[in-house]
């Protein structure tokens, strides 16, 4: 099948999904869950060819996001089971209201169409989108990196085959048979049966697939993370630093610049930065910054790095006014955070801060879809309009108004 | 101020204007509502030179677009009025929860930021758009075309000057002081500051700017709608039909195309069709429907058109099932009706059709924001992303994941 045969049989299938049950969906996520682990042995020895193909051209990190191990596999069973457990995302009524006329008019969640998700090596974004996609009625066309083809191919046939069985309809579910660049080129134009795009990777291929596109694109961009300190408990914003920048420092929502008060900065300033310098990260600072305490000098480009790595920007700003500001300008609207006692100060912030998710007294770890009880999602949105922040079941949704009457006409 | 100055200062004002409370954003809407109505001979004299300016160059339709007549006046006033009594789109609390580690997160409505409005002859799109955005906590900047160019410019020195005394901050609204195509062009790469283009006019319009755009863009395409007829009450029927395409016949929400099922087409077939030509539409049929009835032959292209005037697209389907695959291969998604007293018809008609509003037994002139009690609206999206149908304050919401710790750290 050419991939214009794959999206209209994508389209054809997401008309009937839009009245598929609760149960039938369920059903799919679970036979899936099933199917999984009854062809454990067949996956992996599909990933080791993948590793085996791989070994001699990709770094030691590539090689660790392409690998399904024990842990990884348990990872993604446990996104069917997390999914299964999740409302409906489908047919919720948000308004409902019978007209001046006496007409019944009432809006309704349904799903968003056909999905097609372009992604780099981890082979676990596959079942990710797959769980999310049922869930949701959408149809659902993978096209993944080709280190993780042969992984990818086996783990959607199994998970099309147990889709199927439970009553989804054919077309529901697919992948792209190749990895040609000129595949995914054609695949941008089918608007007519694509209806969202899902890039899923690094800032250029996610850049690329939004300019080429006539499809809308819904981006995860980089997280360029920020907390500012004020008036607090030093202890505690000691521990929320340290956690923001290290407990996992190669996600996106880790942890990039330090907003220090000009308040506190005297006091607060040398205790963060001797405590981040002992667990071996670099500073980069600004000029008042570097009057306190000694560091290499950031630059404005450094403010606008999504370092994913053991360095980290410190600024000293002036008030909560100054902070926001700068997050403003710098940031990527991903997570940010606010650490002080200050109610008017924390009020401020989190009108202000135009980011998908604004955390108060909190690491920027703890932003997420697993954090925030969503289950499984495809990803961490720093779009503003559709869905923001974690993309889940109900992010995948759009809505349709119905009304209902009888011969009513407009005067 | 060029165009990128004031792109700057609306997206200055769009972090104030997200803290902005109800009170004083009614008050805004309240004092325009006040001061259009104490300058409305400032106002009409304005239109009146625009008028003179165009009236050797434009049509006259366009002519009757351009005026600002009593009419079109008290339509402006009432659309403030209808838009402060609709409830507080910010702040809306769309999920609330406390996390696993006792960490309280919610997801908040927010203002979507910086909405640049895109526009042709119409003036009463300036005071709508201010309306809704208003409302919303949006900042905006409208671009008219250039054969109101005196009439916008009046309305929207009227309309700053009482919003700012209203409290709103400074750079919340604005207009762009040429009608140059370079200053279009320029706006549309500004995605540092414009958060959302929404161009209103025709389908050439929308089209160069969504492919020109950096920015997202919310679309207002065209309706290609149509009613399904089957087993129903004739009479009613007929007057549905009737109002559908006659109420007024070029707007986005009148029928384009009729399909009758095959089992009633024999009988009702000529009934619909004397009673269309005898109120003058001319009828386009295919095969089958034209061995019931002489008329025209409907090519494909037909089925695929806007008329937006006294012709009408007729073909007989089999069956629900047929009549759901021609609207939504030739449809435009908008406004899509059934006709029939088959509960089970109904069913699959409102699940199967991908369109904005599904009707059941009811007039397509019944979809829209007047209708479905919204106030003031900007627009009816086609899209499918965001914001579904038509354009209100609510649909220029995104949303906020706010989280509220006490020092809490990812384990």
């Amino acid at each position: 099948m050419n991939i214009i045969e794959l999206a209209e049989k994508a389209k054809e299938a997401s008309y009937k999904l839009a009245g598929i049950s609760l149960e039938t969906r369920n059903k799919a996520l679970k036979n899936i869950y099933e199917a999984l682990i009854e062809n454990k042995d067949k996956i992996l020895e599909a990933n080791k060819k993948d590793i085996e193909l791989s070994k001699e051209v990709l770094s030691e990190p590539m090689l660790k996001r392409l690998k399904v191990d024990k842990k990884v596999f348990n990872y993604m069973l446990k996104r069917f089971q997390d999914t299964i457990l999740l409302p409906d995302p489908l047919g919720i009524i948000t308004l409902h209201q019978i007209n001046p006329q006496g007409m019944e008019v009432y809006r309704k969640s349904v799903p968003l169409g056909v999905i097609a998700m372009i992604y780099e090596a981890r082979p676990n974004v596959s079942t990710d989108a797959v769980s999310v996609c049922i869930k949701s009625g959408n149809a659902l066309i993978l096209r993944g990196g080709k280190e993780a083809f042969n992984t990818n191919i086996c783990l959607v046939d199994i998970m099309k085959k147990a889709a199927l069985n439970a009553g989804m309809p054919e077309g529901s579910l697919d992948i792209v048979g190749d990895t040609n660049h000129e595949t995914v080129t054609e695949m941008l134009k089918l608007n007519d049966y694509i209806d969202v795009i899902i890039p899923r990777g690094g800032k250029g291929l996610i850049k690329k697939i939004s300019d080429e596109s006539k499809i809308p694109v819904i981006k995860h961009y980089d997280g360029i993370c920020h907390q500012y300190v004020s008036t607090c408990d030093y202890g505690m914003a000691v521990d929320v630093i340290l956690n923001s920048k290290l407990q996992k420092v190669e996600v996106c929502n880790a942890l990039e610049t330090l907003l220090i008060d000009e308040k506190i900065v005297k006091d607060f300033g040398p205790i963060i930065c001797r405590a981040l310098e002992e667990k071996g990260v670099k500073l980069l600072g600004c000029d008042r910054m570097r009057e306190i305490y000694p560091m290499e000098k950031a630059t404005e480009e450094d403010y606008y790095t999504e370092y994913l790595s053991y360095i980290l920007s410190v600024k000293v700003v002036d008030g909560v006014r100054g902070a926001i500001d700068h997050i403003n300008k710098y940031g990527s609207h991903h997570t940010d955070g606010i650490i002080t006692s200050d109610q008017e100060q924390i009020e401020m912030f989190l009108n202000e801060v135009d980011s998908a998710s604004v955390l108060v007294n909190a690491s920027t770890r703890l932003s997420g879809g697993g954090e925030y009880g969503m289950g499984s999602v495809v990803g961490i949105s720093t779009d503003k309009l559709h869905a923001r922040g974690p993309v889940g079941p109900m992010e995948l949704t759009s809505y349709k108004w119905i009304a209902i009457g009888k011969g009513n006409i407009r005067k």
